[in-house]
């Protein structure tokens, strides 16, 4: 495995999967909900692993989710997660629960564990029945390895509309040991007729509580899936999991543990990958957009100016058309409910400053388009001078194949 | 004049403008902003006029809503009230607060009157200096009329990308004198390279005094133009300006005059009229998007499902397609933040009805494609079944030629 990427105790890599933490198998496989891509797929552990999980803030949420609530109630664990894409079970009243139990009870089977120790999720078409014998049938099919291969099964597995899988892998040693962050992740894709799903699956085999776990997930996902837009439209299915087989061999991470920082930055830049990936892949995309937000009054609001500039159809617009178009991005941080300064904001657009204390400055447009042609991802840098706050936020540009893809008709 | 519509007390003037109300002139010229088209402006009445206003609640405020404010502060009443188009005088600093004053001054002397009755206001590219020469050139050139034609200059002059002028009329009858209220409004189109504005100007000759004309100007916005939304981006330079000039000869309306609903209902409808023709305006717009929601909790929240309805780019981009896709319209009420119960929403699109007690509904593909193919206007139906509220938002669709004018490139 190759290595990219190395803060001082963490290290990316490149070739890592879910299955790079120790004591997980994987597989996917087409079980007939789509036509012929990958539908079905599972990640197990070889024991019960501390897990934790968030949810779609959505009022709707999807049949699925509650039953994975349901199971990781009991003990905070679970061995598997079985993931069906062509079909979201959402807005489907009591019949998707009932399936949703179905699911759940035939993987437990296959698998041979507690009911409760299965987590099920969907993502798919909104409002359709699950084709439940074919997710039944599928599941008899189910036969996790961890061969090289298998991880890139259930990767696409997952896939709605998305154009690539996505996944991540960081290392970083704790206790002498050396514990792997995998995670795998779909974006947001849509799906006839309807929005699809952010899911991110994590693994990794620290040994940790599911207390921790989960104080440790919440606080990375508002600093990193959170921090994601591509049209603003939150998901009846949105769902990010955490599995810790514990199978490293480090003493318990608490947040007293020396190496705590070290775990924690390596889940967030796990998530904060995945992010971004999910980010890049947004509908129609052919930019990354990463904004960043200087000296806003804490870190929260730093966050909420950024997604905002990020979340705006004319800034993502601008980018499309290569625009160093600062005007729409201070009008962004002017509604953002945020405390600001009219006279004292700053934006860069890479390297090109274009707006200083709040005064236009003459800039190159030849340099910055240059910049926005030729690199992938467009950094938008403001400091808003009015305090130490800093938060970052992604999401991608608004293009035509946006409104193709979504204005196309169901059938 | 053609009498169109009518309700009990209120009538529709399909022909009526600016100018129906007695005591009004209105110009429009060309003064170089542009390069063609009207560019500059005014509304004058014989006397002071009683006015209300309602200004962008985004926290960066373009510099010439800084002196309106300013103006209407002395005694709450302007006379006169300058647009120019073509530049939004929006981050310009002191030198652009330098230029709103000097607007203003120009025009207290071209129509011989004193400073604070003067509005000013600009709408077009921000952080590029006003050329104020040309402005105050222009305000030597300015004649208030009443004679025909005098209203459409107007109407033209304040337009930026627009496709069409907008403007509204309606009368009733208080006291036994007939009042008229006389609409005009620019919607959101795209300046390279900002956003531009939202402008409403309503003259009345209505007996009222500002107090209570801005109360009822300020819960009919609420209901009105806070309802339109064609891509959520707030615009520095938002205003709606009401002026009354007391000469139709009706004692002084209050809420306690008898006939008070009367005039909130007509200025109530002359202001749902802008707003949509606003929205059907919008940029690249094919269609305006009509959400009513019934059952909410209460009006304020009927609105806001509504407006997150019409505002989401899904729901956009699927009536674009002529796409019935209820999933994406559920999914908008669930993050709405609003009461709901999951299990009891009634969804329809136009007289076809998609989800009934939050249950999918087979229904003809055909007549709702049909419906949102032949109709200018797509109307979407909800009822939460929570409660009582009721509420309405306008918007549009989203279309390739949003994308085309938000990506083209400024120069």
């Amino acid at each position: 495995m190759s290595l990219t990427k190395q803060t001082d105790q963490v290290k990316q890599i490149e070739t890592g999967s879910i299955l790079t933490p120790k004591g997980f198998q994987a597989a996917g496989i087409h079980a007939g909900l789509k036509r012929k891509r990958k539908d079905l797929g599972a990640i197990l552990c070889e024991v019960p692993a501390s897990v934790a999980a968030v949810y779609t803030l959505n009022q709707i949420q999807a049949a699925p989710l509650k039953v994975t609530q349901e199971s990781i109630a009991v003990e905070n664990k679970i061995q598997a997660l079985v993931v069906n894409s062509g079909n979201a079970n959402a807005c489907t009243g009591q019949r998707g629960l009932k399936d949703a139990y179905t699911m759940r009870h035939a993987s437990a089977q296959q698998f041979n564990i507690p009911e409760h120790l299965v987590a099920v999720t969907s993502t798919g078409v909104i409002g359709e029945y699950l084709p439940i014998e074919k997710i039944t049938d599928g599941i008899k099919q189910l036969e996790p390895t961890s061969i090289e291969g298998a991880a890139q099964s259930f990767n696409e597995a997952i896939l709605t509309t998305d154009t690539t899988t996505k996944q991540t892998c960081f290392q970083t040693v704790i206790d002498g040991q050396t514990i792997s962050i995998g995670g795998v992740a779909k974006g947001s894709g849509m799906i006839h007729p309807n929005m699809a799903t952010m899911l991110s699956f994590v693994t990794t085999d620290a040994v940790i509580d599911s207390v921790e776990l989960q104080k440790a997930l919440s606080s990375i996902t508002n600093q990193t899936f959170n921090r994601i837009t591509v049209d603003g439209d939150t998901s009846t299915n949105d769902m990010a999991v955490v599995m810790a087989s514990g199978l490293a061999g480090n003493k318990t991470l608490t947040p007293n543990h020396p190496d705590w920082s070290s775990f924690y930055e390596a889940l967030k830049l796990a998530c904060e990958s995945l992010s971004k990936q999910i980010a890049r892949d947004g509908e129609g995309a052919t930019k990354l957009i990463e904004v960043q937000v200087n000296g806003a009054l804490n870190d929260e609001e730093a966050g909420k100016v950024a997604k905002q500039i990020v979340g705006s159809d004319l800034v993502k617009s601008a980018v499309f058309g290569k625009d160093a178009n600062w005007g729409r991005i201070i009008c962004a941080i002017g509604y953002s409910e945020c405390k600001i300064n009219p006279e004292t904001i700053d934006i860069a657009i890479g390297s090109t400053m274009t707006l200083l204390q709040s005064q236009p400055l003459v800039f190159s447009e030849e340099q910055a388009t240059a910049y926005m042609t030729d690199e992938d991802t467009v950094v938008i840098n403001v400091d808003l001078h009015v305090g130490e706050g800093f938060g970052k936020a992604w999401g991608c540009d608004l293009t035509y194949d946006y409104v193709r893809i979504n204005a196309g008709y169901r059938t």
